[in-house]
């Protein structure tokens, strides 16, 4: 299943290797400069340009009281002023008008074009601005005047408060190159990186002037122009376009197409080397060979444009160059670089065989010991204690649901006490033991289904539950040995996502009939009493004061009609509820005695409110109330926070719900054992060998639970610089195994989504962004010591328990079933689902139905389902228990579909099986596949809801 | 409130003076050719072309096998062939590449250019085509029998079937010229409006030319060229552009940026008239002049951009011209022009004064009466059933809920019976001699809150309700003729945003309040047995068999620590539930007796499954599921089925839920009185003066709710013929006032939400509209039968009363509390209290924001926010009754309002009142407030979420 807020950081990191990767790596931005994301502009031997901070000054006023005022600023996107509401509009695209862009070009071609000015303050370089044939002297003056001014900036200085305007424009006097205060108070300021320059683009109509007036200066060394931009940044462009009043917002346009100009990375580069007025106009005219036209009517030049997801990289503007020459032919690469950017192939060079005996082992454990000492020394990072808390509260939450539904499942066999130790005993050594140390063990859906199926199975043949367990532990961990010894973990790549989606979506089905199957089953113990039904009525009876009981049973021939009514004696009786009629001696009488009403349905309340409490708070994440770090809180924490108000509502109203339960004290859940379970017990001897068989079983579901998880965690997307160790995980998932079976403790593998919202926590992100420019991702924190620490603290929690018991089962239940409900609507399964009801009309604009016809898919999706169907017919028969072989059984129906579906079908609907894969890459059928980098068209999905890439088991 | 569906109706409609006329009228369209969406084109002088149908066919298969295929087509929108999924992409808006224009145009200059080409067949035009210099005569017999070549096309023929391609290519053949069967079943031929011409655009790449070959054909009469275009259709515009293999897809792109230019109605038009190849250039030019420019380092070329919801309309395109010499002032203009397009000022001219005694009610009898024959003969169109079904059907549930509450807070003086029965007599009449007949009847929340107070009041005092009430009326009845006479409709415009806001705040915040008071009284009246609670056990006990009924008397002295239990004596009891108890001859004993279990827990889980259910119902419009069809029912009818839903779940456990009283035979819910109210019954004669108070507050009620309704439906954007009737409906309420109030049935004024519901249901569109265009509003069906269809089918309704039974009261609790969100969350008021909530960060892009600061925002809606409080602390006290003149006290709030803000503020915040409004234009303010049209800034609400204009009283 998926945590809250994992589906944001999936989409997001889809768009890591398109660079926008400016600011973080500015000289000295701190974090990292030569993290991964710069080697694309290296490769294309672009080096890095300082940051430009771009602002337009447009001149009013004009005739009365001439002013500059900033009314408009660019980082990557532009921001307006809003004259009328004082604020800065949000970033949005800049949309420029074609005219503005050629009347630009001409007024520059025939204007003055400074490169190379040594002008070292603004009263130097507005003397050599102004010193254009065309001017008269006193015009000259009065424009040098005009250009001292100081103009208006609109600052914002705290994101509450709502603005401040800077102070009135005054004459220019001698101070004018120190900077203002406000200039420095400017919080834009602290977004852009150190070494950031800026740009100031000053346009206008001047009545004086009769011909157009545009100069265009490039400053040899940047220079800090005083007032003239908001914040106090050398500036390296400084560009003048004034004119007669003819044109109206004609400069103004103007200006802004310079602005925008000068915000292109491209043109950027090639005007910070233009060596003459003829490179300046070459860079101008390569801007507009690129630029997307939207004819007019079909579109409205005023719309904002919100920034898009992912820009467009620089490497892609060149491949895209490239594609005009490779023809057509290169849009059909799309789809195996999709699967390259999110799915496991081609191989990580940790699953690549080795051929001897334990040689994938061997490997793991050289390559992580040689980056241990650092797994604990990169943990020292503030960043670090959140992601403990934050891992600790999901780790714990896990550990009270799975150890309630366990201990209600196996019928006390194993308890919430058993699901915090096991925990963090388990946790913890694995976190030091394990290849990939970021992964958090934790009971999961599927080994929770199998330990349900071989508790009724040992039921049904009246084994001794915990010996055959250990037995069965025992066999997992020889065959898992075995696994690792053969290298077997590379085989992974045949489970393909049609293999996942079918994991995932069974788990999920069986979560949510069995909460809302537990939610109903409570509505029999706690039974509803309607108007007549024979569940009504209960009194006390007490002894009478001789204490004659056979007073009591001195009965009349009972009434036809009335098979309840009870033919009362001498008796004495009261109306006390049961429990104080025990309590006073006396016996409760009457079939109502046994009920409680009200029960039910407060059970049913809270079930439904739990659930729709944590589905509202997973969405809390994508409103726009409250700043972002509440949000984020509030999504992160929601099941934490659903509980609790479960049981806020339940202690408030103080009806005797279900509770969870906990033992009393420190011992193991079931009673009379010790924490050492016995090999054999009341079993047989030969039930120690029989053991194998279901163990092999588990051993499937374990091999395929844990190695999904272990290639989800190790995508490339993620960075992870310190590599996989996938048959040392397994080789750890083994010996714990042992661990757990011996002491009764729950089974533990990697859980997918707790593991991702680890990493999520412990992302490194560049910190300084642009306006409307999402943050970069540079890596995540690898090391060992939070996972430790959260199982540590973990372990300290049993004695949290007391407290434990104050949880009604309900909450629980409602819990599970937003568990199911979230693991299965993130699988593209689902979403194929969807599009059967969708009326092909009002169907997403989604990549798959651009390259595969619907009624392939809808047939992909029809096998599927059917799939679902008969696993879902063998869970409900009593050989329930194979299931895991039938989950297997998936891969070879998956072989079977290449005889229905084309390779480019599957590409899309699923993946390509290895040996295809090779194939398809031998005969040339995929020509372009072997071609990397990231211009393909996943950029379409910008507009589109984007399926999740991730489709994982529930836990 | 706003009924489901209002939403999308109002939003669209904001559009309809864009003018999105081309398809709709056709010289055949039959939908009214004449309809006011055609005075646009018109007043520009811009004559009606036909719609033009383009298609792209590309040359694909170089060398080896040479195919057309038509890999894109326009109407308004592009849709792109997905050629892998077999289907046509989304219409979305075209994006070009600069360069292929620019490249298009060298191409024309130097190609080949046929204007008025007599061409008759395709075959005749091939051969005119080819007669071109450059081509040797092999080359010329090649290119001929390519030409001749059957394109493929794909066509859809159902929406359910994915689709077809057509035959494959072979040989052209003599019957080329007959049009295949494939084109005639192609169902976007229906969608084009008779008289539609084809474009066919043919481009590629043919290895055997040396040179680039592009001519341009326009026909002198369009030609059915065959199965060249996939519809039928003829064709008026040929372009071929071939050339040498070296340009790679730069042909198609050309072809692409030739099919957006003849999409273009501007370039279309001039390329018509055009009469020479530098006419041809010049609309070509033009059309470069005003396109939008998208940088390429912000946004991704392959990007699909969805229509937006409203196009430029021609009128903007000039007006943006215009512009551009009119400078930046023009944008000012923005908030006049936006108050003009929905809000009621400058008043229609039927609320002008016309200074006489009834002098405005006179005209509006006289202009009603003239169309008076029209209104019945207008409704026979099919369209009208279902607009009966779907309002007999909110009536009915609006009598049913508004007949619950109203039997509720009035003690059973008046019930559901009495609310059918009015609703049926007043509905009915009201149709039959009404101003506006569309408006529809009903009881709204005002009256409700008021005729609560009334009754309350009247108890306090222990006045005879019903008569009092009747007094009430009659004096509310000569108020009103008074307000007739004097025609104070005309004041009207003193209720602005603020006033509605506020009145419709209020309510709402009493709808919820109560819903949610009802349910928790609900619990008190069956009580939650908690654990200990005394209220437990009950049994029944029978007379001993010699009815000796002192044995029950003997008791014991009580003990002192349980004073509930009853010693008993020689009893006979038994345990039957207290209603079987009774029935054979026993007497229940015990606190236990007299408490229902579960009907607390149950009764909140069904008000919020109706409420959630109604809420969920609602939204199902905007989802992707299901056809549009179904949706709109789905969404239509919510409130009816969350009542359904409610009714199933209650009948299916069966328990004893309070449930809606209805009496058994058809006599006035009160016992004991007749139908016609005495006119003093118990009370004193003066009262009959006294009544004349709460009389004066009723009738500034009434006078509110029904002229804040009346204003809105009889908004400009409706497009009504018939003109309004403000007077005349003033005086029938009046009348309908006396009769109600007489019979004792509840008082109606108009209600917005079922009115506009009525006449949404009664809207004229066009239907065929081309791919992505939303289709255009041409008016309402006005009439009065539908109403009064409805409103006799309530009548006999009153025979269903029996089934009413059983439906429970937590159910319409659960619907009320939806009326009440579902109204306070329409009004602009909740937004921007929204806004207080989010940080400026994240604040949605809209244009209220951009033109206010958002601390004036802030202060505004913190005054409304205390008005509401005070209000509420009103509303609180024993003088509650007065809340009519407290909303009225808030035209005085607004008018000191001015004192604080800017008219420029209060524009955007509110609107003006009249007298400000005069001024402004008298001062010049506001110099461009009488421009009139629709090129404002209000395009840019297309990225917006934009706050629906309607802000209503809960009906």
């Amino acid at each position: 299943m998926k945590l809250p807020g994992q589906e944001e950081f999936d989409i997001s990191s889809t768009c890591e290797n398109v660079a926008t990767g400016e600011p973080e790596s500015g000289p000295g931005s701190g974090l990292s400069p030569d993290g991964p994301s710069d080697t694309d502009s290296r490769e294309l031997g672009v080096p890095k340009d300082p940051v430009l901070f771009i602002q337009l000054n447009e001149l009013m006023g004009w005739p009365q009281a001439l002013e500059w005022r900033e009314t408009g600023r660019w980082v990557l996107f532009e921001e307006k002023l809003e004259v009328g509401a004082g604020r800065w509009s949000a970033p949005h695209v800049p949309t420029l008008a074609l005219p503005s862009l050629q009347k630009l070009r001409s007024l520059l071609a025939e204007g003055l074009v400074l490169l190379d000015c040594p002008a070292r303050s603004l009263l130097e370089l507005v003397e050599q601005v102004t010193r254009v044939e065309l001017l008269s002297p006193e015009l000259r003056g009065q424009l040098q005047a005009l250009l001292l001014q100081r103009p208006q900036h609109l600052i914002w200085t705290t994101r509450t408060r709502p603005c401040c305007w800077s102070a009135r424009p005054r004459e220019a006097s001698h101070d004018e190159e120190a900077p203002m205060k406000e200039q420095h108070q400017n919080p834009l300021r602290h977004k852009l990186p150190p070494g950031a320059e800026a740009a100031a683009v000053l346009a206008g109509e001047l009545g004086s002037l009769t011909q157009p007036l545009g100069v265009f200066v490039r400053l040899q060394d940047p220079v800090v122009l005083g007032p003239l931009t908001e914040v106090p940044l050398p500036s390296r462009f400084f560009c003048l376009l004034l004119g007669p009043p003819t044109l109206g917002r004609g400069y103004h346009e103007m200006g802004r197409a310079v602005a925008v100009l000068l915000s292109d990375r491209q043109f950027q580069w090639s005007v910070r080397r233009a060596s003459n007025l003829h490179d300046l106009l070459a860079a101008l005219d390569a801007f507009l060979e690129e630029v997307t036209v939207l004819p007019p009517g079909r579109w409205d030049p005023t719309a904002r444009i919100p920034p898009p997801k992912c820009l467009p990289s620089q490497h892609k503007r060149l491949a895209s160059q490239l594609r005009e020459f490779k023809g057509s032919s290169a849009r059909r690469r799309a789809p195996a670089e999709d699967r390259h950017s999110h799915r496991p192939h081609p191989p990580s060079p940790e699953l690549r065989r080795t051929g001897r005996l334990f040689g994938g082992f061997v490997q793991d454990v050289r390559r992580k010991a040689s980056w241990y000492p650092s797994d604990f020394l990169d943990a020292l990072h503030p960043q670090c204690f959140s992601a403990v808390l934050y891992i600790y509260l999901a780790t714990v939450t896990n550990a009270i649901t799975f150890g309630g539904l366990l201990g209600e499942a196996t019928n006390g066999a194993q308890g919430v006490l058993e699901s915090f130790l096991g925990t963090a005993v388990a946790g913890a050594a694995f976190c030091l033991m394990a290849g990939q140390p970021l992964t958090i063990l934790s009971s999961t859906g599927p080994v929770l289904v199998f330990e349900r199926l071989l508790f009724s199975f040992s039921r049904d043949y009246s084994l001794d539950y915990l010996p055959f367990r250990l037995w069965v532990g025992i066999w997992v961990a020889i065959f898992c040995l075995a696994l690792v010894a053969t290298e077997a973990s590379v085989l992974v790549r045949y489970f393909t996502r049609f293999t996942e989606e079918g994991f995932c979506a069974l788990i999920s089905l069986i979560f949510i009939y069995d909460a809302v199957g537990k939610m109903l089953s409570l509505t029999r113990a706690y039974p509803i009493q309607r108007p007549g039904s024979p569940t009504y009525g209960c009194f006390c009876q007490f002894p009478d004061p001789q204490g004659n009981e056979s007073q009591w049973t001195r009965t009349k021939p009972k009434d036809r009609d009335d098979i309840l009514s009870v033919d009362l004696g001498l008796v004495n009786a009261s109306l006390l509820p049961p429990p104080e009629c025990a309590q006073q001696g006396g016996r409760p009488r009457g079939p109502g005695c046994h009920t409680v009403p009200d029960i039910a349905f407060f059970s049913v309340l809270l079930f439904l409110t739990s659930f729709l409490f944590a589905m509202a708070l997973k969405h809390v994440k994508s409103s726009r109330f409250f700043p972002s770090v509440m949000r984020k809180m509030l999504s992160d924490f929601s099941s934490v926070l659903a509980i609790l108000l479960g049981c806020g509502l339940d202690a408030f109203l103080g009806l005797a719900t279900p509770k969870l339960m906990v033992p009393r004290e420190f011992k193991p859940t079931l009673p009379g054992r010790g924490w050492l379970v016995s090999p054999f017990g009341a079993n047989p001897w030969w039930l120690s060998v029989a053991a194998a068989l279901p163990a092999l079983l588990l051993s499937i579901l374990i091999f395929m639970d844990q190695q999904i998880t272990a290639v989800i965690l190790n995508r490339a997307k993620y960075r992870l610089q310190k590599g996989a160790g996938f048959h040392l995980d397994l080789f750890c998932v083994a010996v714990l195994m042992l661990l757990t079976s011996a002491l009764g403790l729950p089974w533990y593998v990697s859980a997918t989504v707790i593991s991702l919202a680890h990493m999520d926590s412990l992302r490194r992100e560049s910190r300084a962004c642009a306006p409307g420019e999402p943050p970069s991702f540079l890596g995540i924190r690898e090391q060992r010591l939070t996972g430790l620490v959260v199982f540590i603290l973990t372990g300290i929690s049993i004695f949290l328990a007391p407290v434990l018991k104050f949880i009604p089962m309900p909450v629980l239940y409602g819990i599970f079933l937003y568990m199911g409900v979230a693991a299965i609507s993130s699988i593209q399964f689902t979403k194929r689902v969807q599009l059967l009801l969708m009326p092909a009309k009002y169907q997403p604009d989604l990549l798959l139905l651009q390259h595969v016809p619907l009624n392939r898919i809808h047939l992909f999706t029809g096998i599927q389902l059917a799939c679902l169907g008969l696993l879902w017919i063998i869970k409900s028969t009593p050989a329930a228990i194979i299931f895991p072989l039938m989950l297997l059984g998936l891969v070879g129906v998956r072989t079977a579909m290449e005889w229905v579906f084309s390779p480019q079908e599957l590409l899309w609907l699923d993946e390509l099986m290895p040996e295809k894969e090779r194939n398809i890459s031998e005969k040339g059928l995929e020509p372009e596949y072997s071609f990397s980098g990231s211009d393909s068209e996943d950029s379409e999905l910008m507009y589109q809801p984007k399926s999740p890439e991730i489709n994982i088991s529930v836990n």
